[in-house]
């Protein structure tokens, strides 16, 4: 058995599991009333000083010697260097995940499409890309080209004629894989900006930043609580809670895969969750003793650790039924299905961000290369958000052509029901097209 | 010529018409600290104490003496009532309305997709309903049946289980239509709440309302801040700015029929914008005159007389590719292509909520019975943005189904990549995977 404290154990059959699961879940973002204060501030400067905030800022913030913006702009030629400088292997690797990425998701792109009523009146939906999007991609510590790509290539299926990446550059580190990918994804422009000041810049545009339509990739607090204030004036993507796994397995995979699944999650952060379901206790059993076993040998153990004992957990369930019940309340980022015959499931799973099925699809191949996207909806909202995608870069204009016979009956409808809301230049409006 | 102060003329090539154009165009929410403060004061008290809380407001703000929460609901044979309280035109009208939505809005429906690669690996995306959705209805003066039909109906057609309404009922004022039309939308269950309280109840849920997954529908600013404040916990559409159309004529449209189409833009609210552009200077004057002639008739002249004062204009254009990069440029709601041959017109637009295409389609007809959707994107937001639609009530999952070739493979790739960033346990759960 493992030590109590490396995950906690719980049973679906005991009376106040409901309780357990919620207080397991709960996770609310903190607002922080600081933060909010500096991002507004950094915003306004942003927009009434352009490019010359931009340079005070990042000096500041990124502890950076530059003068001028012109310092701030990677030209296309600085990211195709940095092909030169990752291995081939890497190389390869980035190239093959960009193309099984790129196939995937031209699946997801969406036609415009109309129809003719008898009258000759026609309705559809014509369907465009957006003219620019802005990829936000953090510096420092946890910089991650495989974001680079899923967050890129959707962007360019849907026909985005620019993409616009911004990335900090602390005391001048760049990440060469990061360059990279960026090249493959065919990112136009970068500027080496970040933080609350990139988004605004962004968002607003500057004398060198162009403005975009939206914005989407993930950051840390001054960025997330920058996209919340600009959200309206331009469009972003979910702010993402912490990242979590919930593995449900019929007790018949590799114990040591499992756990290994478990660790993948938990690694990111210490908030990161990750929970197994299963019908089978002595495979929990077993799973758990994995646990203590590989834990050791783990590059990041202190991270797993923190985050199995604070928010991981092995649940006990009846059977699969009840497992596929605790899935849809938990509505997962990820989901792996790890039996024998997942897809007799699949129909019964109402809510989650991406479902991995059977005992070889780990998470950690969809999340680098399978080709779905790995921006995820978190912490519950797969209930009514959808992974990252195509249709994130597309949108719709309503099409309504009413022939002069279409317009004559609709006319009297409309006037009826505008009349019934007191809107009576509606009403006259419809009331001109009706034929004597 | 018009008095100036009617409605003010622009022409689109005077040196300083971009500035005349943002100008026109800038309006920007204005965030109140004591509506925000007051807003997460409501959503705490609805919280913590559910119904009570919920009962109390509701006397507090809507002056209605109640003393339970079941006389804060309404059965669906309230609904059917309703059907036999308005007239039988009004009834025929609404009917006709929502059989039109409803046609026009099934074909937006998307369906799951899924593909197998050569070595057995399926990929592709699960898209399901939402479990509930929440609708709110404004009270009060501004009852609009037809919003109900367009916010219900797309949730219905999306397979969304429950949908529930709220709808204040200030001094105990119904809406009979607005109830019949909840009835012939098919709404399922009814409380006669609103405000901040509402938004809560919907998001959190209470002893009685049930917790939906996204919140839709128009509101004051109360409503609008309380939907920004849950966004997260529920998914929300769009925070709707003032109502605007921008109308392109040829200047062989009658001059009454567009002074008309403007006035029902106008007569919205204060804040609403019409704008026209036509290259023909005298077909301007026309109009022009024809508002002036018009206006005195109006039953709503003062509100539309402040809005085209306020926010309104005509402009000249040097012709219709001008037109139409002047109206890429504002990415209105409503677009009304008023000319000969709009179809010509079509590939070029690249922003708009709805096109309103030739002489005959008005925009009422499509507020009240086209098909199409009457919420729209407003402030430009159809820049990123479209019309509500089924695909809002829809949510999609990534399936990832690897067979063990194919694992073995991707597995390979992923491992280059997760230690790339330096993610051992992705790397190892991968290389489980690989095939020795």
């Amino acid at each position: 058995m493992t030590a109590p404290n490396t995950i906690r154990r719980l049973n679906a059959a005991s009376p106040n599991f409901g309780e357990q699961l919620d207080h397991l879940l709960s996770w609310e973002s903190v607002s922080d009333d600081g933060v909010n204060q500096r991002v507004l501030e950094i915003i306004a400067d942003v927009r009434t000083r352009g490019d010359a905030a931009l340079v005070e800022l990042t000096q500041r913030f990124d502890a950076l010697q530059v003068t001028s913006m012109a310092e701030l702009i990677l030209p296309r030629e600085r990211l195709q260097l940095a092909l030169t400088r990752i291995t081939p292997e890497q190389r390869k690797a980035l190239e093959t995940a960009a193309a099984r990425v790129r196939s995937y998701h031209e699946k997801q792109k969406q036609d415009s499409w109309c129809y003719t009523e008898a009258d000759g009146t026609r309705l559809g939906q014509q369907v465009t890309p957006l003219d620019r999007a802005g990829l936000y991609v953090p510096g420092g510590k946890a910089t991650y080209p495989s974001s680079v790509l899923m967050n890129a290539i959707p962007a360019k299926v849907a026909g985005v004629a620019e993409v616009v990446m911004v990335v900090p550059t602390p005391r001048g580190e760049i990440n060469e894989m990061v360059l990279a990918a960026a090249c493959i994804a065919g990112v136009d422009r970068v500027f080496t900006i970040g933080g609350a000041q990139a988004v605004a810049a962004l968002a607003y545009g500057t004398e060198s930043v162009p403005p975009v339509d939206k914005i989407v990739g993930p950051g840390n607090i001054y960025v997330a609580t920058a996209k919340r204030h600009v959200f309206g004036k331009v469009g972003i993507d979910m702010i993402a809670g912490p990242s979590e796994i919930l593995v449900v397995c019929d007790g018949q995979t590799d114990p040591d895969w499992i756990a290994m699944d478990l660790f993948s999650q938990a690694e990111h952060d210490e908030d990161a969750q990750s929970i197994l379901l299963s019908p089978d206790a002595a495979f929990l059993d077993a799973v758990a003793a994995s646990i203590d076993k590989l834990l050791p040998g783990m590059e990041r153990e202190p991270i797993i650790r923190t985050s199995l004992a604070a928010r991981g957990a092995l649940i006990q369930v009846s059977d699969m039924n009840q497992a596929i019940e605790v899935a849809n309340r938990i509505a997962p980022e990820h989901l792996e299905l790890s039996v024998e015959n997942p897809e007799q499931w699949l129909p019964q799973i109402r809510h989650a961000g991406a479902i991995f099925m059977g005992r070889y699809t780990a998470e950690a191949l969809g999340d680098y290369c399978a080709g779905p996207n790995h921006v995820l909806p978190t912490s519950g909202t797969a209930r009514f958000s959808s992974p990252l995608g195509v249709y994130d870069f597309q949108k719709r204009s309503s099409i309504i052509h009413c022939s002069a016979q279409g317009a004559s009956v609709l006319g009297k409808t409309a006037s009826v029901l505008a009349r019934g809301e007191s809107l009576t230049a509606h009403a006259r409006s419809a009331e001109y097209r009706i034929k004597n």
